[in-house]
């Protein structure tokens, strides 16, 4: 049995995200259609993480297992004939079969879009979010560096997630800004249910003088209450996993 | 009668152009019409310059003629209430008599987006124009700093233009590249019709090898046949417009 693993790109404004839903096949069940289109296998994927409803990918991991010997460099354009204008394999390569997209993987990268500006913006406008407020951008520059180290970010996850072990280490965090864009990165080892788009909330909080303390404080105090809010899916793109 | 000028963002792809056609409104039409809704007058909007079907604005700029002492800090708000989601009226203030959105532009810049890739983009798709080929960035870079200054460029204009004067000069060229998402940007006092993209299809030509030709001799030539091919309208921004 071969072990394929795909590099996948989505914009995920029409979909339940990449799991499945009683009345939506997700991301992961259209790319499952296209394979048995090709190859006429029922294959089951696995992906790096969930996204949610509404989440992007410009680097989204995935493998499964493959009978059929179609050569790997024929797949991606075979799966993107099948598949739907809003979700492109962009890489395919036949790996051992330890490799396993989500524990093999060491650490991932976001990518979140903050359109600043009073007015909506027509070109951003499914994959930004729209913040109306006059934003300190210097001072969420400062704020976010903080970010960096290993913490326990217990305060960053949203409620329902069974995750024990609250501790991350992040990496790097980038911040640029092009005329009205905002451009967040954060790379981490591992992130948090919606910790990302709590990041992005409180920064974006933080950068309208609604939140006062330093970050240094809001992660210490591991308290939801004391962050952002959650910022809105769909400025959020998965960028890259890596191994 | 006062003299209103607004800044607007479009994204062309559902739209015939700034102009009207006997079967659609064009841009202008679009946003003449929220006019009217907002102060029941029939005013004729002049824009910089047309943009054809497809391209896309960051900071297109019209101005018209008003009656109604309806507040400059109103006007985009109440017209991006009637307009549709993909233009968006971003700036407006009350200009003197004398200004004219085309007459008085002293110059523009155009931004142009090339998604390198051999597969398709489901984020950039309607945005960017999507090249397979591989692309010798370094050497684009090297070329298209030859566009800079003073030339002759009919070769770079469609036929069908009824232009005399040929000579435009070039203020600024950029090309970056983050992945695989090319940025081009061109400034100049003035632009031929379809003189960016003739610009980037031929900056495409020499990435790929198909014009051997330095920039300097394609300019000379003076001869659409010796430059590149029109790339497509879907990834071209009019992004300012100076006075």
């Amino acid at each position: 049995m071969r072990n394929i693993k795909i590099e996948i790109q989505y914009n995920g404004f029409n979909y339940c995200g990449w799991q499945q839903q009683p009345d939506s096949l997700g991301i992961q069940g259209t790319i499952e259609k296209a394979i048995y289109e090709i190859t006429r296998e029922n294959v089951k994927i696995t992906g790096s993480g969930r996204t949610d409803a509404g989440v992007h990918a410009l680097g989204q991991v995935a493998n499964f297992n493959l009978m059929s010997s179609i050569p790997v460099d024929k797949i991606p354009n075979a799966l993107n004939s099948k598949l739907p204008k809003d979700i492109s394999v962009v890489k395919c390569e036949e790996v051992s079969s330890k490799f396993h997209s989500r524990y093999s993987a060491q650490g991932k990268r976001y990518r979140y879009l903050i359109h600043n500006s009073m007015y909506r913006t027509p070109i951003y406008k499914d994959i930004s979010y729209h913040v109306k407020y006059e934003l300190d951008f210097e001072k969420m520059c400062k704020e976010s560096k903080k970010l960096i180290g290993t913490y326990d970010f217990k305060g960053f996850m949203s409620s329902g997630s069974s995750v024990k072990d609250t501790i991350r280490t992040i990496y790097d965090v980038s911040l640029t800004k092009e005329e009205n864009l905002i451009v967040f990165e954060v790379e981490g080892n591992g992130f948090l249910y919606n910790m990302v788009r709590i990041l992005v909330g409180t920064l974006v909080d933080i950068g309208r003088g609604r939140i006062k303390e330093d970050m240094f404080e809001i992660i210490n105090a591991k308290s939801r209450s004391k962050c952002g809010h959650t910022a809105p899916a769909h400025g959020l793109f998965l960028k890259k996993v890596d191994y």
